[in-house]
């Protein structure tokens, strides 16, 4: 993977098009309802660097009528030849950790370096924990202003599977206009992570000092997911607990399988306040290409990503349909009653439910 | 969970059919293959603590045959509710770790106390590692000695859902026949491991010196699945580094998840070859159950397990009809290579597969 040439890829057209970031892009997309949509010209807008139809592009991804649903597939096969060129990052860590004001720091060096830089959002549960992720405006001031950024909030409606499948197809569509680094945020509390370790080739892992402590109500296992872990915050007078706190990461990583084949997990120290150790992680990751590259887990796990996300979807769309019947959903629901009621077997209720009906 | 009155279910008979169990039980079933069965004088033998009927009962339970599998839910249906009274224990460690004479003393002092225990294997990779868990015979000589021991071989082929399911299923019989402690010994190293703590109470996860080592080649996340870590071989000289591994395997946990809300995940050090904290395990299994009953933490997780259990099998089925399907399969074959190939997108794929065909 190149990225040198990648000032390349900031195009005239971009900047002219900036004010268009803060419509919602659902309204941009209504707003042109009544014009019919030239996919065509929409894929070459896309390619070009167009930041409003690259964001056209994603609300039609991410829209579920049926039509638009059609036309989004179409517009995903048009630009297939146009996607992978990226690195895809994914950052997690729990709410407080920074992971905001990390990205907006190093998505800002990185623009500023000339690199095409997309931010997107998976946050599932943030309807239920009150905050969402990128739903403050005022957060990634900086970064939002770069010509060569992009960054989309994650959609709030949905489920998770449906979330994955989007963000997904998002990402494909920034490489195809060109990203070269796109940073997937999300909170490592529920099921997202797995699904973000899923879909990307590096998985940062932001923590604080006093480890251990703030890991409570992180997902079980989600050291093993992270090709490296930042102690953010490492600001002022914080810098020497969090050099503490890495050391016990690194002592931590011994005993934990790592995330990667060939890649031993790292620990770094960050702060995003002071700007120190983004250059740091920068070449962390350069690395960790390079050497996916050169022993070829890169392209191996990008294979695995795409087949298990088909054999994913798959299953979805198999449980989706059984449970889309109201009276195989009522019938789960009596079984399960019976059987946590003592008066029948697991195996008798599945047997009931498949096989009586015939 | 009262285990005071265990001696009670050592029954005069059981003696009698100890040597009942040097025959595999398959031929034991097929012998009496002729006389047709009487489940209801079976589930009352079983009742009554026969190890040879319990025998017949798990061949019945394992068994493909259809008119088995019949006749195994209705034993089942009638033993149901003498099931779940006993402690369901998941050990687990690397190849080496000693699983085996851990069980071995473990189970023969249990055994001595008066307690009726089973021991349960799953080994799903047996065949592929070359070593069956309890296929060498001389193995837990001891223990199988004892008049109130139950030692049962794991089936070596099926599914890994299968062999998932039927543990399950023999639990269920040695419950009914009295066991008071059931142990589930596993390999580390696949997904069995996430199975059987979907069946169990309480995960012990085995370990030995030079902590973080052995454990390469542990499944991710292994460490948050367990309620306590034996760090085993503590034998002689080595009883000191295994102190010190200990030492470092607490370190460890305070960063990790515990497996199970309420209990704080504990590191022990155990010599079966000198029998020296063994007494210690029991005692904290103990104080686990206790605290769990206290905080209804310990049924609450026994009904999610059942409801997993049966949404799970519902899933199994799903997936396994889809595939069981010659046409789907090769179908999924032939869009995954398309997908692979860059030709069609993800979505294409499942639409084309699931929508085309209307």
């Amino acid at each position: 993977m190149q990225q040198k040439d990648t000032a390349l890829h900031v195009m005239k057209g971009v900047g002219r098009n900036h004010d268009g970031l803060s419509e919602t892009p659902r309204r941009t997309f209504k707003k042109k309802k009544q014009t019919p949509l030239d996919l065509e010209h929409l894929a070459t807008q896309i390619r070009a660097g167009s930041r409003l139809e690259l964001s056209r592009g994603i609300t039609l991804v991410e829209s579920s009528n049926l039509e638009h649903r059609a036309q989004a597939q179409q517009l995903l096969q048009e630009l297939l030849p146009d996607t992978g060129k990226s690195i895809r990052i994914g950052i997690t860590g729990v709410p407080g950790a920074g992971k905001s004001s990390f990205i907006e720091a190093f998505g800002t060096m990185l623009a500023k370096m000339g690199k095409k830089v997309a931010v997107l959002a998976i946050d599932p549960s943030s309807s239920l924990s009150g905050g969402s992720i990128l739903g403050d405006k005022t957060r990634m001031e900086e970064l939002v202003k770069q010509p060569n950024a992009f960054v989309r909030p994650s959609p709030t409606a949905g489920t998770l599977g449906g979330v994955h499948k989007k963000t997904r197809e998002t990402m494909l569509l920034c490489e195809a206009a060109g990203y070269d680094v796109i940073l997937i945020e999300t909170v490592g509390v529920g099921q997202s992570e797995t699904y973000v370790r899923g879909m990307v080739d590096f998985f940062l892992l932001l923590v604080l000092t006093g480890a251990g402590d703030e890991l409570q109500g992180m997902k079980k296992g989600i050291m093993e997911l992270a090709d490296t872990i930042i102690v953010h915050k490492a600001d002022g007078d914080n810098a020497r607990f969090a050099k503490r706190t890495m050391q016990e990461y690194k002592q931590i990583l011994h005993f934990l399988q790592p995330a990667t084949p060939g890649w031993i997990t790292r620990a770094l120290t960050v702060s995003s306040l002071e700007k120190k150790g983004l250059d740091n992680v920068w070449d962390t990751i350069n690395e960790f290409v390079q050497t996916g590259k050169d022993n070829n887990v890169f392209d191996q796990r990008r294979n695995e990503q795409t087949r298990d996300w088909f054999r994913t979807m798959i299953t979805d769309h198999l449980i989706d349909t059984f449970y889309g019947d109201p009276q195989n959903k009522q019938q789960v629901s009596n079984l399960e009653a019976k059987i946590l009621n003592g008066e029948l077997t697991v195996s008798q209720g599945v047997e009931s439910l498949f096989h009586d009906k015939v």
